[in-house]
């Protein structure tokens, strides 16, 4: 047993890379109250008060204060960097100061160009030339092999979001292995696994055995890292601020090589208590201290920064980066696992003020312990920066080691990763299918050249029929679109850290979704319960609808039109689901547009359920606005209608209430603060 | 029609890509003499003099004259380069001046970087820095994938050559088609196809596109490649001079390109006489002008240089290229292919003088005209710089549109291409045999445990028994090795410009070899027909035989040997086939060493047939040096017995013979003067 284990149960963890039997035989479950807390110290509010500086000095600066246009960002490119390096507890930055956003071509370097240009700044021509001529990137790639229907589907809109220009993110490495094995034990596992791949050379076997040397390299690499900032993380932590300093060393390593849309940490805390709870008993540190190291942790993962255009942080209101973490849920031997770490991490939302990244999410179950239920309400309250997420539903399917990546996307920690795969316009989609496939918008022919609808009123089964095969087609060419997304994503901009950190053999979700699924069920109830009357242009393509009479709509528990809803995620999903998906992906999908609904709407005409062309969409699988008439109740039962074995990736409902309305005292405030990242479309269309 | 075409026979040509069918419906057979050539024009003999000055001097600065070490060789990398602008006919070189060699790191950094410094350059430090970071090489990538038994293999030289650290060479562009139909139509045919693809995006068919797309920016830079040199080639060639040039940008992009270990021109001289026939018809340019063209064109093949190790200069005693030509042949509709431009391409050989590249090769054919074999014979009598190869073996297999490339590999230009692959050492293998994988050199564990040979003399049926497990064991890690080497260069080191000018469907030729055949064939001979008594060292490691009594040996027309010869060839053969093969690759081999086999022979220790270990092995399929005692046609009758459907690629034997023997008149030479690559180990090894 390496002595840095001393004090620990042992178990199958020390014969094997297994994390979640070292906090199943370890952790502590606390059930006390936040009374054991300590505030942050001088060097945490000296720490925090540059911080707020140098944010203003960005902001004054437009946004941005200092850019790298030469060094290519990699694990070992830059030297340390320090805001106060006497005062920090916790070191390390993406670049050799705070504040100076990375440079990171491997996704697109037109992207990283425009990053730049649109700050202020200019890449190094040499470094253009290089990625133009000898380099390729994820970005050429992709349109190297996308087909003109596909690069139809993206500019009419009907498809969108693709991470075909950017990093796809959704892939959490689990940075705890760093803390608990050292890298030294992480590398020969990882050469352990490429020892046992067939010696046949299928070109599977040989993209993982190059695959492995890659993630090998990134290991070497970590350890440099370490090195750089002067610590040995070749061999395991061996106290509470080593294991968030090694820990933390893993994530910097990939947020230095990657730039994914969602970089998030994985589901960290209670594994840290482990540590705590140690040097607790052993006498190694105090509670504050303890504090201090979480506090500077945390402060070090809301200075994540990426170089990123006007137009991705216009879309998202801000900068975000997706550090989401995931604390408490219940084990499945019933134990809950919360402890007091999950305590000390929201608890830096007071000793650091609110902010939205880290993005703690709690994983909420009934079964949580109330004293933890209340924290989280009075921090929520109190900061409105906790996301909640329904941590019941979801061990079913990944067990009570899984984290949640960016907003939703739930993914068992180092054993599962995500090809991220935006959003299909099923709205739009329904509009292709009376129109036999010419786009309502540009007017051409974007999808197939099925018959359109004649009749002047439109009639439920002829529509749904048409319909049917028209999101046949449409899930034909998302799924495959994604196919050549993901395979350029590994052969481009491979994720060698991240991938470094998990299991040999990973289970890929491949993830779609789902935009417009209330415009759509809403439109077909108007036409199969009210009579819906085509209105043509001159050349007879249908832009727009009268409705006679009314209909039943979608957010009032009526099954006429929930049912329509429910029946449409399944049917969507049983097509995705008929198509081959790249490295034999699962595939899942999502209903969870949150922001960007506004978008889709824009780019959507007139729909057969009274929606103006233009108008927006409801965010997720909210209703249509004002169109949940029957109260909250009928307008959250309408929703929970929805198959969520069906859309596994999430289904968001996005819903404020009236403080009072709960009642007088502190609550559980439940809603859904996501945003996601569907509608950003850099100009990267060749 | 074109304009340019005007005076051609119509046909299918016209419609598709498809030089053959221009070919047959436009060429003249000549069965005249040489009467009618032109001798060099005054500007040739300058030009000439400019080269063997610039020689003299490079050789005098020790073999490299001028090297790249910052700018890294694309097709539109460099500016234009000239001997002397007024007096060139056909231009272009592969830098901007005649005898400066490229930067070409796409292969492997470290090859390149020592290149250069071998010579005395320096690559700069930025382009390391960027190809050993940011962008793979080929080298790089097969080393992340081999195993530890492909490494061990390759370094006691059981296999052995291998193309992991240089281009692998052996495939032809079809340049005549940029003559035939210009630019603009390569690349809306290649669009086409690019449009064919499935929409069913696998990895195989995302390759496909990716692939195409590559292939379609390289037809682009080919047309930038010609404006850089005040030509529009995006037209089809207008004349002798135009098509001579057009097809010349061609190959020049090919070697901008890549710098395989064999970049072979093709097939051209009947197709340019086509527009020499038509350009004197018209009386557009004299016979002296289009020798002219000829030899200035040819002048320009024999400037191709590499940037290369002295390691590998020396293995080839000299600067070898392989552009090889292949010249004359019969047509599969009985005509003979020969034309006044064969007259014209090998007098070169007299206007310029002697010179081993280009690799002029006549397919040779007891069918071609008198005339021309007598012109043939006289230009080798002189000159020793003519290649023959048997056109009448050949064409069954591969129809009358086939060329050469490197020394002997036949393909179907634009339609077959090669992955080379080097050779598997066969007399190592049978000491693997009865060592049990033990090498007997190194004393390692190089193949499987299997059980050895322990009695102290050697049995047939137990010998050959185990042989065949090894070499069933030695062929599965050969054609994996080659499976990762070919997958790599794909991925690292694609020929995007020599892939443009073939088909869309192109069949690939999975080349493995054999070495120390006739070792074998008389080792098991004399274990059969004599007694052979092991002699071990202090391990048991069997290190030296003793034979006791006679035993037939190969190349004496005896079956009791031949036969073993042959059986072997066929056996191995089959081994091979029994493996998985990169993107279907047809395996084919060959038994060709030349001059390599006597690094063979130093790497292998001693052999059951009285060779001490270093000794060299026969070349090729050779009998063993003297041993062939009963006279030339009995050595010869020996040879002819391996079976050539087991060894498409090629068997060659080198025979050298007294020029009276022949007669006292000019005759035919009918040698194989051809080396090859295959014991090339550039210090690569990770």
């Amino acid at each position: 047993m390496s002595q840095e284990w001393n004090g620990f149960v042992k178990g199958i963890w020390e014969k094997e890379v297994n994390v979640r039997d070292f906090i199943q035989k370890n952790y502590t479950p606390y059930d006390g109250d936040d009374s054991f807390l300590a505030g942050p110290t001088d060097a945490t509010n000296r720490l925090w008060a540059q911080v707020m500086d140098l944010t203003k000095q960005e902001l004054a600066a437009g946004g941005v204060l200092d850019m790298d246009t030469k060094v290519i960002s990699t694990i070992t490119s830059h030297g340390a960097g320090y805001l106060n390096k006497d005062d920090e507890k916790i070191v390390g930055f993406q670049t050799d100061k705070p504040f100076k956003r990375s440079l990171q071509p491997y996704g697109g370097i037109r992207m990283a160009m425009k990053a730049c240009k649109d700050n202020g700044y200019e890449v190094d021509p040499e470094v253009v030339e290089f990625f133009s001529t000898h380099r390729k990137t994820h970005n050429a790639g992709v349109f190297d092999a996308y087909n003109d229907e596909m690069r139809a589907c993206r500019s009419s809109h009907i498809i969108t979001g693709l991470p075909d220009a950017y990093g796809r993110g959704r892939i959490i490495g689990d940075y705890r292995r760093v803390a608990l094995y050292g890298v030294d034990r992480l590398i020969e596992d990882k050469i352990n696994q490429k020892n046992s791949t067939s010696s046949t050379m299928t070109s599977d076997v040989i993209r993982d055995r190059e695959e492995l040397s890659e993630q090998i390299n990134a290991l070497k690499d970590l350890k440099k890292l370490g090195e750089i900032y002067g610590f040995d993380i070749s061999r395991p932590a061996s106290n509470v601020q080593e294991a968030i300093q090694w820990m933390y060393f893993g994530y910097l390593a990939a947020i230095k090589e990657q730039n994914g849309a969602a970089m998030s940490l994985g589901r960290t805390s209670t594994f840290i208590d482990i540590y705590a709870e140690r040097d607790l008993r052993n006498g190694t540190f105090t509670e504050e201290e303890i504090q201090e190291f979480v506090d500077h942790f945390i402060m070090k993962l809301r200075l994540v920064k990426f170089a990123r255009t006007p137009e991705y942080n216009a879309l998202f209101s801000g900068d975000p980066t997706w550090v989401t973490e995931s604390v408490g849920g219940v084990g499945i031997d019933g134990r809950h696992l919360v402890t007091k770490m999950s305590f000390r991490y929201l608890h830096t939302l007071q000793n650091l003020g609110t902010a939205p990244e880290p993005n703690l999410t709690v994983l909420w179950s009934t079964r949580l312990p109330m004293n933890f239920k209340k924290f989280c309400a009075k921090t929520s309250i109190e900061s409105s920066s906790i996301q909640y997420e329904n941590d019941d539903l979801m061990r079913v399917t990944h067990g009570d080691d899984y984290a949640i990546a960016c907003c939703v996307s739930s993914m068992r920690v180092g054993k599962e990763m995500q090809f991220f795969g935006a959003r299909a316009n099923l709205a739009k989609c329904l509009l292709y299918a009376i129109n036999g496939g010419v786009d309502e918008i540009s007017k051409k022919q974007v999808g197939p050249k099925y018959r359109p609808i004649t009749s002047e009123y439109l009639d439920f089964d002829e529509v749904m029929d048409r319909y049917k095969d028209m999101m046949k087609w449409l899930a034909n060419v998302y799924v495959n679109s994604l196919n050549v997304i993901h395979y350029m994503h590994d052969k481009y901009c491979y994720e060698k850290l991240q991938m470094a950190l998990h299991d040999k053999e990973v289970t890929r979700w491949f993830a779609t979704g789902i935009a417009g699924l209330s415009v759509v069920a809403d439109s077909l109830s108007a036409i199969k319960y009210a009579k819906v009357k085509t209105i043509r242009d001159e050349n007879g393509i249908v832009v727009d609808y009268a409705i006679e009479g009314d209909f039943p709509k979608y957010g009032n528990d009526d099954d006429r039109v929930d049912n329509i809803a429910a029946d449409l995620v399944h049917e969507f999903m049983s097509y995705i689901k008929s198509n081959h998906t790249y490295r034999n992906g699962i595939p899942t999908t999502s209903i969870l547009t949150i922001t960007s609904n506004v978008v889709y709407g824009k780019n959507t005409g007139s729909t057969p359920d009274g929606r103006k062309g233009g108008e927006p969409f409801a965010p997720g699988a909210n209703p249509m606005h004002h169109r949940d008439s029957n109260g909250a109740i009928a307008s959250l039962a309408s929703v929970s209608k929805l198959p969520f074995r069906d859309a596994q990736d999430g289904i968001s409902n996005t819903f404020s209430i009236i403080p009072n309305a709960l009642g007088k005292d502190a609550t559980v405030f439940a809603g859904d603060l996501s945003v996601d990242l569907e509608n950003f479309e850099p100009s990267e269309d060749k």
